[in-house]
This record gives C-alpha cells, sequence and structure tokens, in this order.
C-alpha cells in the first residue's frame, strides 16, 4: 500500500475508513513506516489518537496516549475500537483496541484529552544544546526498515553506530538530534506522536549492535496546544533520548521533543524487551 | 475502615473480596491512605496491581503499569474488573476498570506482566547521592492527607515547604529523598507501585504554596524481579523526582525509586491537573 504523491505518507499509514463516529474503524498497516516484524511503533500511535481525535464526541486536545503492544501486526487490514470511558468539564478518558482478524488484539491503549486553559507557565526543563541542523549532515541509514526513511536524523550524539565488538564499557545510551519529517508535513499532534518513538533502540546504541528488540508499552504526554504545536511548521524538532536502565529483558526509554521556539512539545516513555 | 492491628495498612487498604479468579472484585477506599478529595493514587495502583497479581492467570512479574484518573473516588466501596487481553509466552497484557455504585467508571487501567529472564544487565543511570537516613530529620507533616502520614520522608533536597509568597523564579521542582513505611513493611510490587506515587505535587514545591491538583495519569514502569524487590526488607529507599514543565493547567513529574543495593526498582511518570 503505497502513497498516493498528493498524500502525505504519514497521513497516508495512519488514514481510517469508515464514519468517524463509528465505534470501530478500519486501518491498513503501511509498508512506508514499517520497522522490523511489524508497523513503526510511531505510526500506530498517530493511528490510534486520529481515531479519537476525529471521532465527533472528543473535544480537547491530547494529554497523554499510552499503547500497549500485546502482538505483532502483519501488514494487513486492522480495526480500532475505540470507547469513550468517561467525560468531565475539562477532560476525556478514552480506550482503544486494534485487532487483526487473523491475530486478534494486537494492541491496547488510553488516551486522555483536555482543554488546556492559558495558566501559569514554567519549564524548569531545558532543550538540549545543538548546533544548527545544517551543520549537521543526515544520518545516512541503511537498514531494512522504512520508517527509518521517513525521517531526517542529524545526529548531534549518540548517532546509532554498529561496532565490531560490544563496547566495554558499554557506549552512552543519550542521543542528542534533529528531527524533521523527510517528506515535509506541517507538525500537529499525529506527527508528534510519531516523532515520539522515532529514538531507535537504546540497546542498540549501548552495545553498538542489532539484536531482537521490542517496545512492549510506551506513554507519550503533550506539553503543548493544537496551535502551539501548528506554530512549529515543517522546522526540525530538538531531541534528546537517553535510557536508564538494560535488565532481565527489558529496558526502559525517555526522549523529549523540542520546538524551534523553545518550546517542549512532548515528552515519552517506553519499556521495551530485548534478547542479548 | 481503620486496618486492624495485624494487618499492615497498604494490605488493608489494597484489600479485595471475592475469589482471586472473578473477574470483578470488591475494594474499599481507605481513609489511612486519603489525599485532598480521594484516595491516594498510590494505593489505587497498588489495588489494581494486586487483582491482578493475585489473578490465577496471571504469569510474571509486573513490568509496565498505567493508571488513569477519570473522577473521584468516594470513601466508600468499588469494584475492580480485570481482563487478561492477550498472553505471549513472556508477556500479559491485562485492562483494568474501578467504578463505584453512584459514579460509575473512576479509573482505567493497562498492565504488562513479563517473565524476566537473567540477561545481560547495565544500568546507564545513577542511585542519588544521599547523606545517610539517620543523619537527616523525618519530614514532620502538619496537613490533612493521611497517606503521607503512612510514610517516613527524609529529605535532602527539595523538602515541601509553604513560602509567604510564590518565589521568583520559582523554586527547584527537584527532590531527593529516603522513603520507607511508616509501619515497617517488606517491600513487594505493591509497595513499590503506591511508593511510586507517593512524590508530592511537584506544582506545591516550585511554587511553594498549596493549590488545586490533580493526577490525571501515572505510569509506572517495573525494573527489578519479585526476588530482587523481596531482597530491599523494610531498608529505605532513595528516590529523586523531578519535573520538565508546568504549562496551560497540566503539569508532569518524573521520579526513581532506587534499593539500598544500588538497583534501580522502579521509574514513574505523571501528568497532572493543576489550577494557578
Amino acid at each position: 500500500m503505497t502513497a498516493p504523491a498528493a498524500i502525505h505518507p504519514l497521513d497516508f499509514a495512519t488514514r481510517l475508513d469508515g464514519d468517524p463516529g463509528d465505534p470501530v474503524r478500519r486501518g491498513h498497516a503501511s509498508d512506508a513506516y514499517w520497522a522490523f516484524i511489524g508497523p513503526f511503533g510511531g505510526a500506530l500511535a498517530a493511528t490510534v489518537l486520529r481515531a479519537v481525535l476525529e471521532h465527533p464526541q472528543r473535544s480537547g486536545d491530547p494529554l497523554a496516549l499510552t499503547l500497549n503492544f500485546c502482538a505483532p501486526m502483519a501488514l494487513a487490514p486492522f480495526e480500532i475500537a475505540t470507547r469513550l470511558v468517561r467525560a468531565n468539564r475539562s477532560t476525556q478518558h478514552w480506550s482503544a483496541e486494534v485487532a487483526q482478524a487473523d491475530t486478534g488484539i494486537t494492541h491496547t491503549a488510553t488516551l486522555v484529552t483536555a482543554l488546556r486553559r492559558d495558566t501559569w507557565s514554567h519549564c524548569p526543563a531545558e532543550a538540549p544544546e545543538l548546533p544548527p541542523p545544517q551543520s549537521l549532515s543526515r544520518y545516512a541509514y541503511r537498514g531494512a526498515m522504512s520508517w527509518v526513511e521517513r525521517y531526517e536524523f542529524r545526529f548531534a550524539q549518540g548517532a546509532p553506530e554498529l561496532t565490531e565488538a560490544v563496547p566495554e564499557p558499554p557506549a552512552s545510551a543519550r542521543s542528542l538530534l534533529w528531527i524533521n519529517d523527510a517528506q515535509p508535513r506541517p507538525l500537529d499532534f499525529l506527527g508528534l506522536a510519531s516523532m515520539s518513538d522515532a529514538f531507535f533502540g537504546r540497546i542498540f546504541q549501548v552495545q553498538g549492535r542489532m539484536l531482537p528488540f521490542g517496545t512492549v508499552s510506551m506513554t507519550t504526554y503533550f506539553h503543548a496546544s493544537a496551535e502551539e504545536v501548528a506554530a512549529q511548521g515543517t522546522a526540525p524538532l530538538r531531541a534528546s533520548v537517553d535510557a536508564r536502565v538494560f535488565h532481565r529483558s527489558f529496558c526502559d526509554q525517555s526522549g523529549e521533543l523540542w520546538g524551534h521556539d523553545g518550546r517542549l512539545l512532548a515528552t515519552a516513555v517506553q519499556i521495551a524487551y530485548f534478547r542479548a
């Protein structure tokens, strides 16, 4: 399923058939955002988000999205069932499940949306210091995961690098980079959700080699309003990512995505399986 | 509902009636773990965790727990419905909903459990440097939230402090502390789940005052096996907590809980509402 030229690949990958108010909508996994054995998690997160954001009952901007990876998804149609569990004055709680015909449920998700009033604002975190994007070369990827080609990565620190042997001590898990869509696309929450998973598994980084790896659960917090996100246009985002621990088959990851105006747009954590 | 002397208050707060294999089990909110307008989120997280851990179909240790706070809970009975959505060779995906008779659904949750094999292990994160707990005085709390009395907090940095006026610039959102159950309780995943929410809202810290605040969604990742958690006994845990942003009614929080043996036991993020 290749996107028509007039549609951005992310919009094609996240497209959903049927009436936006239907409790179940149909999509199709996209070979343009493919990872090892299934779709790139960021594209799936964006698709679940889209199902909720398009729903006529939805109010507010996305605040918190948790996506659990229950089973591998095939390059085939899928269904997303969404349910508005609870609506309060300023927040809505949604639950979602993604399923495929031969597999059953592949993903579960919860999403909180919220009306974000203009209140006291304070950002103790600081955007990473990076040289201008033009001064850094684009990461040249030679692997088989198509999703990587959908982005331009310009690493200032911690570019993915395969080494002859596992370094001792292990390499730093931290990366600092610019990221933007390879085919320009004005930033919105879908783009942000997808980018919040667009960090290479930290285990590859610290071990300098590829090995079996898969995200088990990820949570993205959105820290900006729709207008503040839209104000980023197609400019590259500053990003930082790190891991705290690799232990007993699982490792974590924390990332930040910053706008060109110094605004923290999203933070994301995930826990992933690895075999090493 | 006060705990009998023979039962630890956390075990009493998280107790569930009925057969552990029932799809719906009944509990009761505990006034021993009470916050502003509802139960302390950590006790609720521990209760949901308990419903799954006690279930006869459960295998593996908890890995990722997300709890969404949909509506205030009354000091009254509640029901927890759990569902094993998907079981693979090494992981299980559970969904849960908590409800009260007059309110409907108050919380949604997802929980991943996993068999944690003994693999390559590496911890790039470092435990915070803290003076020995005996050298720090116990935080003297004079407020109305009973849950705070269930813990001993020994702050090395960032103890909650109310000031005359909002400091300018705002105070640091970072706290470093020792934490343990006031009434000793050997550490297990329930204790860890509860402690992963036992950080005072960062907005109080940075503004030096109390204001309307409530967690909207929290996610805890467990990084140790049951044996590694049990090995902590009743020793205080090292903890660090910080926030990245307060913006448009919502703020985030990230915390770490470390064992006395230098092991990272759990990390937790949350996003919370504030009015300021």
